[in-house]
């Protein structure tokens, strides 16, 4: 399926914030609304820096 | 395949920008670089306003 997963970078390091994620909505100061097919939900706050989505890979840096 | 289509609103119109996008990046601005698969390029200046993946759109809305 067409999900990605979003990471969030920080300096040189990279984490994995949530799997397979079908929508992104942005919300207030810089927070965005990750959503999975199943209605799971998670929070990320930061700066879109890179949505590639043959790797099925969407990438926030710190905003901090 | 997973790329989708991008989409540029400005109040309640809504233009298709770039069919089968693949990959984007932001550039400076607000700009964002918006690429096909076979290496096809634009660019658009707006504000990020919804991904849906499943959907395959890619929404910014005029930043002007």
């Amino acid at each position: 399926m067409c999900e990605s997963n979003v990471y969030l970078k920080q300096g040189d390091h990279e984490e994995l914030v949530m799997e397979n994620v079908a929508a992104i909505t942005p919300a207030e100061n810089g927070v965005y609304v990750l959503r999975g097919l199943l209605g799971d939900m998670k929070e990320i706050k930061g700066t879109l820096a890179d949505i590639n989505l043959m790797a099925h890979r969407i990438v926030f840096t710190d905003a901090s």
